[in-house]
């Protein structure tokens, strides 16, 4: 009989997505598992993490990591125990994470796993596996140095941050009221604006879908943005730049809105000029060496209740592609993963 | 008998300008200058300096400076020299350079003329009145702040500044090959693309009205562009940002496309993620403090000939108009100024 150990279940990318992901641009398969070599660990998949930058790892070009291929499982970060291990840095039972897409069973040549690839091994005491995938991992280190160490907020400053529901936005949000900023955030409902001011304590938000996006901005910072966390770009990183402070920072960490080839690029860049602004991007990866030092903290202020992050799961990798056109679609709040299924 | 110090010629603003400037938005007329009063200073205007900026303080919204006005007269650096004062900081004769405007005899309250519009006492031995306007002065000091404070070169690094054969330009690209970097030009012909290279020193240049930018730049900057001055702003910017190398900074100094309402953004600018890119402004006012230091620094490059500075002089107030237009229309190479009569 095969165990579960032996196949590999994988989401696997069936062609490079056109805009946004379709359901026919993802396939799934299921491959055996090949016998562990010397150097190697092999990885029970427990949560895979659904991301914006899942989208962008689709593309068929190389960026920080290689670019999609057909066929291979799709690129995202997962959670898992290790299994088996022929390294001697892993044991059987050690929790870790890293960009070891969308599969159920990964075998990783661990000195072959570097940079942006590289096993991150977590501390079950810190937190959930599933927080590990989140606020612990890599969207709560992306908010983390994004916002503290980018745009260095001073407590009285004001904040803005798009896409504010996801757990980047939330994270970032919530740093900066840890920071003693005035908080303002966007989000695609109503009830998600709710829910950032009432949960989350932010000072304002608003609903992106409904009126202009630069009076929004001026009534809610009315003197001005001294910090734009971006992750949405297009329109929205327009009227953000429109409406600049003097000195401002604006962090480009995401931009869902350029993943359409029709996109337009911020017509008031030119604003940087006058509000003495600096706009400049975060690739999290390039903080790695100091993610347990972050990690440690933003447990501690997790556990303190002052960072809030909910979840949204769904169940089985054949979930995969319909949670993460959610994703896309905002139909859901907080940090959202699948659940894959593992034998007990 | 009027003496000429009794009335002054301006140029004044008819329109504000749609898109690039007309000759019917620019008129002329002469008025009668006003008894001095205490703390007042008359200058006899020399030279009008000819800066792309004009365009942008022509505007009728506020900026660093007071938007432009109807019947007011053109915002420009002028250079002259003090023929009457009632304020202890300044005597007849001193050499005077500021945002004076297109006039021939200009009465400034000293106390009231702060920040971009302060008056700068010259000196003499430093260079001519000309080059006080030019190297010397605001393009100058433009070209010194934004590359060696903002933009921070290091030798070996490749820098790339666009309108290369304006004042701003040549002065950014001769800076650049001071601190020991690669320097790569663009500009409208190829004439003044040999003038670059064979005069002042650059390591390329190319004619941006032939073939495609971003080739010409992959083909003279192939490891990359370190730093990016940007005179230009539009497709030029675009591809500067498409070629950017790791930790490229972009100093954003002018966008003369940008005078147009129908330009776009820069869709590139998602690389400065990707390129760990820093994109900002400079406004020279902002280190006016720091002026006189570099002015002497400048005048040291300009007396060992490290720095060459041709002009295009234009003879009286009268051809203000049509020097602006051949200033826009990159008819000149160097630096573009109007001597103004001044009777002996």
């Amino acid at each position: 009989m095969t165990s579960p150990q032996q196949i590999n279940h994988r989401a696997v990318l069936a062609a490079h997505p056109q805009g946004m992901v379709q359901t026919s641009d993802i396939a799934f398969d299921a491959i055996p598992v090949p016998a562990l070599r010397n150097g190697e660990v092999q990885i029970a998949t427990h949560y895979l993490s659904l991301d914006p930058a899942i989208r962008y790892w689709m593309n068929a070009y190389d960026t920080y990591v290689p670019g999609g291929r057909i066929g291979s499982p799709v690129r995202c970060y997962a959670g898992g125990v290790v299994v088996e291990s022929k390294h001697a840095d892993f044991a059987s039972g050690d929790w870790v994470t890293g960009l070891l897409s969308a599969q159920t069973q990964i075998v990783v040549d661990v000195s072959a796993a570097t940079g942006a690839l590289a096993l991150t091994k977590c501390d079950p005491s810190l937190g959930t596996l599933s927080q590990h995938l989140g606020v612990l991992g890599m969207p709560g280190m992306t908010a983390y140095f994004g916002l503290l160490r980018q745009a260095k907020p001073v407590a009285g400053e004001t904040v803005f941050v798009s896409a504010a529901s996801g757990t980047v936005g939330s994270t970032v949000g919530q740093l900066a009221k840890l920071m003693g900023c005035r908080v303002v955030g966007s989000a695609g409902s109503d009830e998600k604006c709710r829910w950032l001011v009432d949960t989350l304590g932010f000072d304002a938000a608003f609903n992106y879908k409904v009126g202009n996006l630069a009076q929004a901005l001026k009534q809610h910072a009315p003197e001005g943005i001294h910090i734009y966390f971006d992750n949405v770009g297009g329109e929205m990183l327009d009227a953000a730049l429109a409406n600049l402070a003097r000195g401002a920072r604006v962090v480009l960490c995401g931009a869902l809105s350029a993943y359409n080839d029709a996109y337009a690029g911020p017509k008031n860049y030119i604003k940087l000029i006058t509000a003495r602004g600096t706009m400049n991007g975060i690739i999290v990866f390039d903080f790695m060496d100091e993610w347990p030092t972050a990690t440690q903290q933003m447990a501690i202020w997790l556990a303190e209740g002052r960072l809030k992050s909910p979840e949204h799961i769904s169940l089985g990798i054949g979930s995969f592609c319909s949670a993460l056109i959610e994703l896309f679609s905002g139909a859901h709040t907080g940090k959202q993963l699948v659940k894959v299924y593992v034998a007990p």
